[in-house]
This record gives structure tokens, C-alpha cells and sequence, in this order.
């Protein structure tokens, strides 16, 4: 049996990733492939409940570690007892954020070493990395708006405008670094053109 | 300001850990000394959510590797929020259980790699350590039909008698190696005689 290829979907705030990775998810399917959606932190029980509690606005101040090793406790729980076994059972797996998001939140937005973030990573997942990441980019200001719109904000939306933009500089140079993994799409454009963007990356990805 | 002393209590199920950290607690307490009193997985409002998660009988597997992150991600927001503030304003600070508790548990019950356990043990206390640990013993059956008679069962109290054989030879290696900081207590004697021999301990501390 073939495994099935593992994607992900990252971007700041207000970048448009709910309803691209919808489009994603009816693109594959009508392609005939078996796609299984999942979204981090969360995925299992477990790793949804951790998620509540790091997304929910808190009078204590969060430790920078232990919001750390929260988020990779989720990813321990999700990577081990759903992302692996789907892949291993042919599935493509379409996962909203995942490790690079670390990189790019705890790493470059909260300040943390990015070695520990490796080392976490390395424990975690083992050799596993994503085969293909859509980078939805935007202007963070732009973002933020949209995303301050929908309403009630968890406790990172809270962050103030530089915390995003070390997030999203974060995400540019790993995009740069690992050109062949990531695609940059531009979402800023009108979500035709965003979506055209996307579907030449998948299609690239199936004829490969 | 002279810091606090940093004091653990250590122990398989049904030792009478809280008895005695009752008894420790006010021993020391008129003696004069500031004491504040904590426990693990716990201790702020994050750590305690983060307890309840871990004790919770699930459905789903939980991997240990998830279980020891959440462990650690309680303790880095427990020791930077509680427990290092406390010793450096001079209190002393009475916990029940620390990371002895991840090696035993974690590191024997678990099976995980100890070297993983030391890393994020230097990550979260850089080299803070207990000054005194006291360490509970029991005979494990014994300990655990007083623990079962006590009513519903945690996750970990479910687990096997072979489980708590390996914690409790873990806690005794470790008393043994690091004999300057643990004292073991043999908690099968009657309740007079284990704090006879706390107050001992605790007598030769302050004398220190």
C-alpha cells in the first residue's frame, strides 16, 4: 500500500485558510483521492482539550515553555494516534497548521530557541516532515483585520501587530529555505486567483 | 533575602502522602517557617486544567510521549509562576511530587527514554533541584488497596501492579544515588512512628 501524502496549510491571521483548505479538500476528492482533513493543535480529544487551553484568553500569564510543550504534547497525541496511521493506510492527510507553525509562533513570535523547537520535533515525529505546504501570505495588518471582523479573539490574536510579523517573517524565510516543500501563494488576491494558485500547486503534486 | 528551601514529598499510591505533607506542613510552620505548600501536576489555574487532563480515564490511548510533555508544560508554567517567586521571597516550598515523580513514572512505569526526561528537566529548572526530598515507601499492594478503597480511580491508578513495581524500584534507585537529598520513610509502620522519623528529617534540615 502507498502512503498517502502528508500537507499542510500555514498563514498568519485572516489569511483565508479555513476556506482554501475547504477548496484543497474538494479538489483532492475529486480527484479521487481519500483525503483526511485535520487541523493542529487538536485532531484527537486529548490534543483538542490542550488546544482549548491554549487558546483561551487567561488572567495567569502563559510560561513561553509551557505553551511549548503543550503545543507538541498535542502534536505527540495526533501525529502518533491519527496523522501516522491515516498515511500509513493510503490516506492523504490536509492538516490545518502544523510544526512550522511552532516555529513561526512559539520560535520567532514568543522569542523561544529555535534548537529546542528541533530537538521537540525530532522527538515527535521522528523522520516526518510535511511532503507539501501551502504558505497562504499576507499583509499581516490586512489580516488582522479580517480576522478581528469575525470576532471574539483567542489569546494569540491578541498579540499586538509585531508579534505577527515575526510570525510571518518566520514562515517567508522557512518557505525560502525549503523552496521545494513550501508554496507561497499570494492571498491578497481576489479567492479566484488564490484558488487557481492552489490548484496549480496540487496539480504539480499529482503529477509528480 | 536568604531563598527558601525547596521541599518534595515523594511515593506510590496509598503511602499517605497527604497526611503527612499535612503533617510536615505544620511541623515546620511552628517552627516559625513561611511554608508554601503545592503540588504536581498543578499548582496555577493552567497546571491544574492541565492535571485534570492527565488524570482523566480516556478512551483514546494517550501516548506517553504526549503524557510527558503535558507533565513538563504543567511544571515549566508551575516553577517559573510559583515556585521560584516563592523560594526567592524566602518562603519555603512544599511539593507534593515533582520531577522524581516524571523518572519514576514517566521514565520506569512508561518506559521512556531517561535522557529525554534530563533535557526537559534542564530546559524547565535550568539546575534548580528539591534540597529534600522525602520519599514514602510501601510495599506497593499494600499501598494501592488503601489507594482502590479510597473510591474512583485516576487514569494512573488504574494501571497494573507491574506499573507501580517499576515506579517504586525507580524512586528507591534514585534515593540511593542521590542519598545526600532523599530521605526514605518506611510508611508501613503505624502513623506515629512515619512521623517520628519525618520530624527527624525535617529537625536535621533546619539544623543545617
Amino acid at each position: 500500500m502507498k502512503p498517502g501524502l502528508f500537507l499542510t496549510v500555514e498563514g498568519t491571521e485572516g489569511v483565508g485558510k479555513s476556506t482554501n483548505i475547504n477548496f484543497v479538500e474538494q479538489w483532492l476528492t475529486q480527484k479521487g483521492i481519500s483525503v483526511f482533513r485535520t487541523r493542529e493543535p487538536g485532531g484527537t480529544p486529548l490534543a483538542e482539550a490542550l488546544r482549548e487551553l491554549l487558546l483561551a484568553p487567561r488572567t495567569e500569564l502563559v510560561d513561553p515553555t509551557a505553551e511549548l510543550l503543550m503545543v507538541f504534547a498535542a502534536r505527540a497525541q495526533h501525529f502518533n494516534q491519527v496523522i501516522k496511521p491515516a498515511l500509513a493506510r493510503g490516506q492523504w492527510v490536509l492538516c490545518d497548521r502544523f510544526t512550522d507553525a511552532t516555529y513561526a509562533y512559539q520560535g520567532a513570535g514568543r522569542g523561544l530557541d529555535v534548537s529546542l523547537i528541533q530537538l521537540l520535533e525530532q522527538v515527535v515525529q521522528g523522520g516526518c516532515r510535511p511532503d507539501c505546504t501551502l504558505l497562504l501570505d499576507i499583509d499581516v495588518e490586512v489580516g488582522l483585520e479580517r480576522a478581528r471582523s469575525r470576532g471574539e479573539l483567542d489569546r494569540f490574536e491578541t498579540e499586538a501587530v509585531q508579534f505577527f510579523e515575526r510570525v510571518r517573517q518566520c514562515y517567508r524565510e522557512r518557505a525560502a529555505v525549503e523552496a521545494s516543500r513550501f508554496a507561497i501563494v499570494d492571498a491578497s488576491q481576489n479567492l479566484e486567483r488564490v484558488q487557481a494558485d492552489i490548484a496549480a500547486v496540487l496539480g504539480e503534486l499529482l503529477a509528480r
